[in-house]
């Protein structure tokens, strides 16, 4: 399925930066996972129980199947914050680290004395991102909270379904958890920022992050505030299709969905003439996106026409011959079938040693080959499966390298 | 409405970083947005007609409403890529410049004679993210695309609608661009990861990092891929529920949605307490989330039953007041009339000399007063705006220092 079997050494861009992990389920564990992939040496801190992600989803042999991808590249060990006498090993791995990420709710770790003062004053280079539903400050900060109040309260869930009046189903969760992972990937540039601060620029300082939850979705909303504040145009969902092209959108083929995105003048003229409507292409109404705005059912109904005719691979083979952007809705079975996620080594084989043989996603995004890359270099450990590897190393001051996996 | 308004000086953990946007659209220009709000000194080159970008969404004054905002904290200047006379200021910028970062189709660079050798042959140091819908190689890499098709090729589309049977709408978009959005993410940690390994490592070269939409999102997809090679189990849409967990779902008030995240037996039980349901809090079949999962709709109903009897600002307040995580679907406005979102300075007003007075979401992430913090200094420049500044400086060999804003 892929060249790229697992390896036995983490490399990548990020070798020798130093990541140590206080999280659990998704954001901060993902976060620390992307800097992991490329080559960061992660140490994951969890509960003798170990992190609640380990029960969630499918599970072989007793262990969750997510976890193999989730926590990939890192070293797991296990420790009781809340136990003083544990104090030496916290205090060894905060010393160690270049950067901690973390994402209890607001003000867990200063009840552990392990506020930033306390982090600091061990290791002033410290950087610390601290991801949680609402900030750490503000009226809300001490909610609970989980992604799918992140992405409601930051304005995206809002937006995912049909306008008023077509269906009564609530809008859709997007499949994937959104306001974790966009958490995740601007702690992931945050925390590099703050390295390039303190180590280029050479502050030395390790300053802190604040990640929230929902104000990584409402980043993401373009237009939607300066539109309100300068027309007062309130967003609204909007369906399957673009609000400000036409033709974008998904139609029904015979066997499932095709998405088409043909909003460029001649892209859309191409178009009419692979449904069999050259008077379309023609038709000076819809030379343009403006006119194809106002006639958006009409140029849709001929779409939907012609793509209800066939299978939906076959309309995808004859729009994109002619360099018309369009695919199916691929299922996760069309992507480790496809032969360019075959090329592009984004289905890659994992033997676990805990699940057996499974496929794990590549490292995103890609560096050249002009230097070390970074690779899935072990899955998932095992609940304390690096403690004693690290813990003797660390706690007498040796930097506890990573080994192969053992 | 903010204590924030528009600064005078670029600043931030990035101040002193040099980034050169050849971009257009969303990906490139979100990525480099990113990078200046935290502070680094990004040139943006337009062809003399201006980035496409400049005519999408609502305009007042004749200027986009939504540019104001996607291109704050940027020089612009326009060049003609396609025009070999102009060569000498592309090659001053290529050497002024630490990173460049581009989303043109696979291979037009290399047609305009700048593909990563020439680049490199001017400025080995320059770091170049290449962002694009298949990536830089395998079979698709010539294909047309735009987001809605990266993010229906990387398996999200499939997902963001209802289980087969419930309804015969198309999944929707996810109301805002998904796919360009996580790719600029990942672009501006993969820049982040380069500058590191090229100043803090100290190899002094430059990386080439290539970004695919579709990769983006696919890395999303969690236990997807390694779950359907384990267990042989393609993920289905699951509409707005949370398919691993019971009780979190959205859920019908007199005036809108409110999404309840009720998923662990603590909140579970103070939920059935708040909704007049002591006795599912003590039912033995419910009180683990997989017997909730089995009796999933025996749960949605009673929790539905009392949302649809209240407002759900009712609602949320309530449930709040209980540290049951619960929100309704914000629209923008409620986002602006928040406190939350004006205690965290995340609606910051913003005078723009093109459209007047506006409104921009604030920096994300954000970073503590210890040192400079990434601010809104200004709102997206006038094509050519900045022309005369840069071009006269860098001709002649100076840094073209940012000033404030002219």
């Amino acid at each position: 399925m892929s060249n790229s079997p697992v390896q036995t050494a983490v490399d990548g861009p990020l070798r020798s930066l130093r990541v140590l992990e206080l999280g659990h389920f998704i954001a901060a564990p993902f976060c620390t996972r992307l800097l992991a992939d490329q080559g960061a040496d992660v140490i994951k801190v969890e509960p003798p129980g170990g992190d609640p992600a380990r029960d969630w989803g499918r599970k072989v042999n007793g262990h969750s199947v997510m976890w193999s991808m989730h926590n990939r590249n890192k070293r797991c060990v296990t420790l009781d914050l809340k136990d003083e006498a544990e104090r030496p090993k916290v205090e060894a791995l905060i010393r160690w680290a270049d950067v901690l990420v973390e994402n209890f709710r607001p003000g867990q770790l200063e009840r552990w004395n392990l506020g930033v003062d306390a982090l600091h004053a061990w290791n002033p280079r410290l950087i610390v991102a601290r991801i949680s539903g609402y900030g750490q400050d503000g009226p809300y900060r001490d909610r609970a909270s989980f992604g799918a109040v992140g992405e409601a309260f930051g304005g995206v869930r809002y937006l995912t379904g049909y306008p008023q009046g077509v269906t009564d189903l609530p809008p859709v969760r997007t499949g994937v958890s959104l306001g974790d992972d966009v958490a995740a990937l601007y702690a992931a540039m945050g925390v590099l920022a703050a390295v390039h601060e303190r180590d280029v620029l050479g502050t030395g300082k390790g300053r802190v992050i604040d990640v929230a939850l929902y104000e990584g979705v409402f980043s993401l909303l373009e237009g939607a505030l300066p539109e309100y504040a300068s027309c007062d145009v309130v967003r609204r969902p909007a369906g399957s299709a673009m609000p400000t092209s036409v033709p974008s959108d998904t139609y029904k083929a015979t066997d499932g969905w095709l998405v088409i995105a043909g909003n460029s003048d001649a892209i859309y003229r191409r178009l009419c003439g692979i449904i069999g409507r050259p008077d379309m292409a023609a038709d000076a109404r819809l030379a343009t996106n403006a006119g194809r705005l106002a006639h958006r059912a009409e140029v849709d109904a001929a779409i939907a026409a012609w793509v209800a005719t066939m299978p939906a691979a076959e309309a995808e083979r004859i729009l994109n011959d002619q360099a018309v952007p369009a695919t199916r809705a691929f299922t996760v079975a069309d992507c480790v079938a496809d032969p360019h996620y075959q090329a592009r080594g984004m289905v890659v084989d994992v033997d676990d040693p805990l699940i057996g043989p499974t496929r794990h996603a590549g490292v995103v995004p890609r560096f050249d080959e002009s230097g070390p890359t970074g690779r899935i270099a072990w899955p998932g450990p095992a609940v304390g499966q690096h403690n004693d590897e690290i813990f003797t190393e660390i706690l007498a001051g040796r930097p506890a390298p990573r080994k192969a996996n053992p």
